[in-house]
């Protein structure tokens, strides 16, 4: 199908099912609003790649049906705080729509009017400024120092290395006008920054004394890409971090390219406790321009796809020697040798990975490392029996609690609103995903304890208030750890030793990442992703693309390496096991 | 002069100014370079004012001279380690050049092929980021959270307020192409995020209860000025935080304004070691669409200039009303009301700020509360006749003591390379402002002692190595009162009461700023501006241009307030004092 009547096809399914929950009494305001935003953002979409509006559902939509419309959209203004705020569709039957229902109601995303640009909230800002609280601090151990270079790329800068350019020329975004006068040339938006800053270390680098340089910078990167926009997992604006050095020797570079993808794969397993491979790209898949590339990779169980967690990129000299950045050998004076570089980048697709792989059908499931909010305090048990005095003293106890877990250093905070009830704030705090609910009841107070609930497993326990900041401490650890080893569990139990052809596409369709011995030329991988691919999507929306390679572990499988790759026309050695998969 | 002729003037003399240095014997490379790039970068805003290169020089330079540059050139580079670093022209001079010196010297700026965008290196991003720990602290205890917003504003969203993007259309960058494909609709680059941030606003209020909303957002933004750019005080991409919050009553937002505000004057108080000015704006000075507008303003000795240190809006309903952030009055059921908003911002010019008002005519001089090195350790009196034991014995000591000051939170650092003097590690860290030099010798050894320089002061003294802790910390906190009390005195004597309008502008030259009784309307200021330019600028860069009213003081002078307006053909009657000057 070709792209514009796909999208054609979306639109007016989507139309459709916005329509069934206008005349549906008991759907809530939030899912309409929901469901009239992704139509709007699928008719933007439509706009930009057709260069003109969408009018497919003009005429099938008679005229009596806007009153109709009208008239609910009054009724359901009115039901408003009534309705029940909950994730509508499972995980398992479409978790795309499930995303967006999870996104968009526990407050991480607002849509917005400028296709494949969301606004990130305070509840999932946050999350980023968790991660980078953590790798600001690690990376400044490491002696990296932060810097800013500007967003703007001149034409000539943008093209100094040609394969890198290849790649995300494509992509990239031009300013032509300022005010009403046209540019006399156009200038680019930054879609990485090598090209922004070599040219400013060729300055710097007179002598191996000025290496190693260690810059990095948190800032906004554009990629104008016409493929589907998914919030945080593929947007057109997105933050990251990119680091950026230059070392004399090939040896040092490379000993930080891994260092910081072991930071990388702590931000995964550490913060976000999700488990990840480490690895290098194969040749097809490293970063254009580079030398090789290193990544980690998680994985998510709903659609059984790899998603790419961050990489680390040894440039080697190509770079230095297209910008100059230069040096005399300090053992052979008068030869002149080009730096090494490595260039390494974390963005917040992060936090997309952690709602995909930690959600589930009540919503968002935070890890508590990041959870903006930890534990969230609840007054429970107030019924209309309950004296005046009784209610100050139970409050007086809500807020003494959650002064005392705050004073201890736990991201805490209490729920006192008395226009909603203890239920709606249940579920309130269950769809934004906070790892544990206290409950603080006159009946727990006579025992001196609370009721914690964990959002994760669900389990509650009684806390006696003297051991309190021990114990919430000790159930943060514990969830993390148990959040992160059910993870391990799923993946490990789809991480497939895959030494035959015949078995691949079905592993593949049963949600598995494979590993299968592989030649590693981008000839060979691209006919195994040709091969592999279906063609009709499956059933909860399962891709139907073809797997390519995520990374080549570095830890390998203890299973001998057979002879041959695995693609049955390749006729090379097989080099090394491969990790396979659909992706992300 | 045309604003192609006056650049084109500008070209010819930078020209002249790079040939000089080329035939000079004494000039240094990075004179040369500094120069050069100054003149590119004319060049380039030359080409982008007329859509066509500048080759206005091309005949006037001879064949011959080029050939007599290349040598020079070559020359230059080997003569390169033995130059002196220092800067060339004092900053009474010619404070323009002067300042390009500083912040290139002193590494805080790296010139950029884009004009108007600048690199900031690690020199002053650490500045940066020593404000923002302070002012997003400060912010989060007051309940602002952290968010991102895109970058990029639709046409419809940007115009939907008319003053507001009257003030800021001529400045907007539009992205109008992405890879090889027009887009159907140009998108803006957001000049500020009013118009970014309050349609999400408008869907997330729906009660009072849903109020106040307290965001704020650590991000670049994009003015394209055709005014000549300076580093840090004028770019067409910088970096600020701006925060938007919205409140139920006016009292409430009004309150936060000058809460804000206060942060703002503690930033330039408490961190930067400069006094500021509270105060209001004028009318015609206030931010387009708002209602009032609160600010900061710093005084820089050196060209007599006022400078907005940063501002705090109150946007009263106008956005809101525009916008429809809407609520229902809890007091009156039936009835909506509009929400009460602010917007406040603080920029990257606050590092401009502190270069021109603190460093001298030996380079940066950094206040110790943002300094990125606040003492640097160097080992001194290694002569030919120090024993390698001697030497290693010093080396540890240096280690030692940079260790123990580290360890008790002063961001100390060492300087041991062995391939430059001690002198020249002086001037080295001199011209980079660090506060304080310890100097680690033999005989300071002996007595036990080290010696402390300071850089403001250049004021000596020997500190016993038991007390070091101890007495760097006062010594950093005596140099930032110091450093502040110095420009509180030059401030104030340069403040002047100017009740008659023909001392106006001979006070003005004589580098103050005046208070003087004004009737605040926009056509009376305007004309006072006309009435206070001269045709031309005056000794060592001093601007020609007018007055501006920088703000209304909110503590007014003791005077007694004259009736009639500063202006003598105004008929109004004066309503306050305002600070009136030359400006940024």
């Amino acid at each position: 199908m070709a792209p514009d009547e796909e999208l054609k096809q979306k639109i007016i399914a989507q139309g459709d099912f916005v329509r069934q929950l206008k005349s549906k009494a008991d759907a809530t305001e939030d899912d309409k609003k929901l469901a009239i935003e992704l139509l709007k953002s699928l008719k933007l979409e439509y706009k930009e790649l057709t260069g003109k509006e969408y009018d497919g559902g003009a005429q099938a939509r008679p005229q009596k049906e806007k009153q109709v419309q009208q008239a609910n959209v009054g009724k359901a203004q009115e039901a408003k705080k009534q309705t029940k705020l909950g994730i509508e569709t499972p995980k398992g039957v479409n978790y795309s729509d499930w995303y967006s229902q999870v996104i968009t109601k526990a407050e991480m995303i607002e849509y917005y009017d400028v296709s494949g640009c969301y606004v990130l909230r305070p509840w999932s800002y946050a999350i980023w400024e968790k991660i980078q609280e953590f790798f600001d601090r690690e990376i400044k151990k490491l002696g990296v120092k932060n810097c800013y270079f500007p967003m703007f790329v001149s034409h000539a800068a943008l093209e100094r290395e040609k394969t890198h350019i290849a790649d995300f020329a494509p992509e990239v975004a031009w300013v032509t006008r300022a005010g009403n006068s046209e540019m006399a040339e156009p200038i680019a938006i930054r879609p990485t920054s090598e090209t922004v800053m070599y040219p400013s270390f060729a300055k710097w680098v007179q002598s191996h004394r000025d290496l190693p340089i260690k810059v990095n910078q948190w800032c906004n990167v554009v990629r104008w890409e016409f493929k589907h926009p998914t919030p945080f997992l593929r947007t057109r604006e997105f933050l990251w971090q990119e680091g950026h050095t230059a070392f004399q020797t090939r040896a040092e570079a490379e000993e930080e390219v891994f260092k910081i993808l072991d930071l990388y794969a702590q931000i995964y397993t550490d913060l976000l406790a999700i488990p990840v491979v480490k690895g290098r790209k194969s040749e097809k898949e490293k970063f254009a321009g580079g030398d090789f590339t290193t990544t980690v990779e998680a994985y998510v169980a709903v659609n059984g796809r790899g998603i790419q967690g961050a990489t680390s990129h040894h440039l080697g000299q190509n770079f230095s020697k297209m910008f100059e950045i230069i040096f005399e050998d300090p053992e052979n004076p008068g030869q002149k040798v080009y730096a090494h570089q490595n260039s390494w980048g974390l963005s917040t697709r992060t936090i997309g990975a952690m709602v995909m792989i930690h959600g589930d059908d009540n919503g968002l499931v935070l890890p508590p490392k990041v959870a903006a909010v930890q534990m969230i305090v609840i007054p429970v048990g107030i019924t209309a029996n309950t004296s005046d005095e009784q209610r100050v003293q139970l409050l007086a106890k809500v807020k003494e609690i959650t002064d005392v877990l705050v004073n201890a250093g736990i991201r805490a905070e209490s729920d006192v609103r008395d226009n909603v009830s203890p239920g709606w704030k249940f579920n309130h705090w269950e769809l934004k995903g906070v790892p544990v609910r206290i409950e603080v009841g006159p009946k727990d107070l006579a025992k001196n304890e609370v009721l914690t609930v964990q959002r994760f497993s669900g389990q509650k326990r009684g806390i006696p208030i003297p051991n309190i900041v021990d114990e919430s401490k000790k159930l943060l650890e514990d969830i993390h750890k148990d959040m992160y080893n059910k993870q391990v569990e799923v993946r490990d139990a789809h991480l497939k030793l895959c030494l035959d052809w015949k078995d691949f596409v079905a592993l593949l369709d049963g949600k598995n990442l494979l590993l299968s011995p592989f030649c590693g030329l981008p000839e060979c991988e691209e006919k195994i992703k040709a091969d592999s691919a279906r063609e009709e999507p499956g059933e909860a929306g399962t891709s139907a693309m073809g797997a390519k390679s995520l990374c080549i572990p570095l830890e390998q499988p203890k299973h001998e390496l057979p002879e041959r790759c695995i693609h049955p026309p390749c006729k090379e050695k097989a080099k090394f096991f491969a990790l396979f998969g659909r992706s992300y």
